[in-house]
């Protein structure tokens, strides 16, 4: 049985995501900055003290960082540098810590979000930071060896999130829909690619 | 006339947009680093003076900044934090300050460059760097007002590069063809939009 890593597993979309691969038969090791071996990866010093105990594992899944909503004339230096470091950043030395650790075979499948593409006002910060990913993730899978692979899933707003914040979230896809996703990237052959959840969404290139 | 800064001025791209927005009779502002009124885009302050001293401009190229190239199990803290300052956030904070000086129906067009959709190994930082710029451009174009645009040019590799490096540049476009991207940037209508130089290269989205 292959062991998976999911980071931010306490989340909206990783604990989606922890369940729909449990249900498939994986043993998934939940990770976030709450468990008991705990990961912040905001903290390089974390991500390496984490690997450190875990040894060697076949895949990791990250569903964890932060970026800032807010207007661009108005978002201030700290703001954006929440999205640089957290989920950008933190993702991207996830993956320099993570490669060493990773099993041959093994997949990272990082989270960036559709905001890359279809951005709302407001989320420059966003947009930025996930499209950033996906350059990220083209770039590195050239790099790989050893048959290993990086993805980036880009979920749209889910409905649980939507509910949350009293919107209306019938046209949003739910978190264990988004899940699957992520299910297909880890159990495909696919490197250096972003997924798309919803069909509408899909963007070829 | 329209005035148009041009940032990196002095550089091979730069140098080439401004002789060709010159042959179309603009007013061409020259600007970079080693220029009189010089622009430092790595320090906001020298952002802020530069625009202090020009006053109201109607529009923005910039052919400025720097990312590291280098394999990524090797690329240090020091060399990433190069592209993000830079490239990245360097053209940033040139909208968040130049936006304020723009007059309406300006134009800021910034500088991706190919390696976001097609990259080559060792360059994570890079394809990263430009992917970020074109979410962004994507994200603020939605909150531009007084007919205010933003959009990037993803330019290739230029003949006069490959040249300098002793590499083979004849399928490579001259900086000069390049430069017409640019153009074609500031006299269209287009807003939150990606540029491509040669047809090739365009993807649709």
């Amino acid at each position: 049985m292959k062991n998976i890593i999911v980071i931010g597993a306490t989340g909206t979309i990783g604990s989606a995501i922890s369940q729909v691969l449990q249900n498939k038969g994986y043993e998934v090791i939940k990770a976030s900055r709450h468990t008991e071996n705990s990961i912040d990866i905001e903290d390089t010093e974390s991500i390496k003290t984490f690997f450190t105990k875990t040894g060697h594992i076949d895949s990791i899944i990250c569903a964890a960082g932060d970026a800032s909503f807010g207007s661009f004339s108005e978002l201030s230096d700290e703001q954006i540098n929440i999205g640089l470091k957290s989920k950008l950043m933190g993702q991207v030395n996830l993956c320099r810590v993570g490669l060493q650790t990773l099993n041959p075979n093994g997949v990272i499948i990082l989270t960036g979000g559709i905001l890359a593409y279809q951005p709302w006002p407001e989320s420059t910060n966003i947009a930025m930071v996930n499209a950033a990913l996906e350059g990220f993730v083209k770039a590195l899978a050239l790099e790989l060896v050893e048959g290993k692979r990086i993805l980036v899933v880009h979920p749209p707003f889910v409905k649980e999130t939507a509910e949350a914040m009293q919107m209306d979230g019938s046209r949003c896809p739910a978190a264990s829909e988004v899940a699957l996703t992520y299910l297909q990237g880890l159990e495909n052959e696919e490197n250096g690619k972003a997924l798309f959840v919803n069909e509408n969404h899909i963007i070829n290139q």
